[in-house]
């Protein structure tokens, strides 16, 4: 099983910057081991279980808990049986289609 | 603590009508006791943690999980320290500034 | 046909609370006419085409944009030829599979 | 003023596999000119006005329009005054903080 999880999490009680928070997060996703992409919208994991992608967003959590009273947060599933790696995948499918992008 | 969260899953590969997956989920919220609204474009659930809310887009997916290959979802996480009560309130504190709304 | 549109748009550089900036944006809609629903999390309305669900997104922002110089704003439709009314159809259509909810 | 914009629209009456409708939306980009990115969750692009955004959605919804009977959509906006070229500069921002990510 693949579980794409997109998302995005931040604090609205802390201004208009959001990077010192996404920072926090990011820096926990990368140590995780867990395939991901950083995108100016938001972090894309691949995990086998959605358990795992939940754990993710979890720990997120945890890391503004500490000195935000409010935060809001967007996640999308793309849930599928049998095939891994798509977060490459998904991309090179189109490609295939329609030539290069992202270029 | 008081969690807001939208969600909204359905199959992808069975077609255009989805309430017969969105029913099953709805069955099974219903059952759990915790406060919910289902609307035309998701359910919102209020938890009193993460974890909680989480649980139920689980024991969602495990509903689909038995028929549908490839499984769409979007969560929207609203967590504010403190209040209670905010899948009503959060409205009335709209009605407050301009009067009644869905009249 | 019909176009639902679920939205939700706030500051995010204006503090914790967001009902004075949601407030205007729903006296707007409600002057509007189109059918609308303000949930906890968001605000429904349904409209004949794209076009003018796109517009209340529009002038929600223009409500915003004097004071506010950073909005995050989630869209999500669902479009769907011939059957209108869909705002209440689509929970009456699970009420009729599973009995009544929100109650 | 910049406004980033992702968004996924896919038909949800065609079965599992989304690409062949993904890149139809994706050549369109390709060719307007306009500054993207895609991922395996959406596309990211970023324009300098909330009606050149929109005009790409609808662009899309055309596309997918004659022969889709049901299209869902997600869309999310970041709209900051000020600022362009944030697509590449809020992963920079993080990076800033945190050293390489996406690596």
């Amino acid at each position: 099983m693949s579980v794409l999880m997109q998302f995005a999490m931040f604090p609205t009680d802390k201004g208009a910057s959001a990077s010192p928070y996404v920072s926090r997060i990011l820096a926990m996703i990368r140590e995780s081991g867990i395939p991901y992409q950083l995108s100016a919208m938001g972090t894309i994991i691949e995990t086998d279980t959605l358990a795992e992608a939940q754990a993710i967003v979890n720990q997120a959590y945890a890391l503004l808990q500490a000195d935000c009273s409010r935060i809001y947060c967007t996640v999308t599933f793309d849930i599928r049986e049998g095939k891994t790696g798509r977060m490459q995948q998904k991309v090179a499918s189109v490609e295939e289609k329609i030539g290069p992008v992202n270029h």
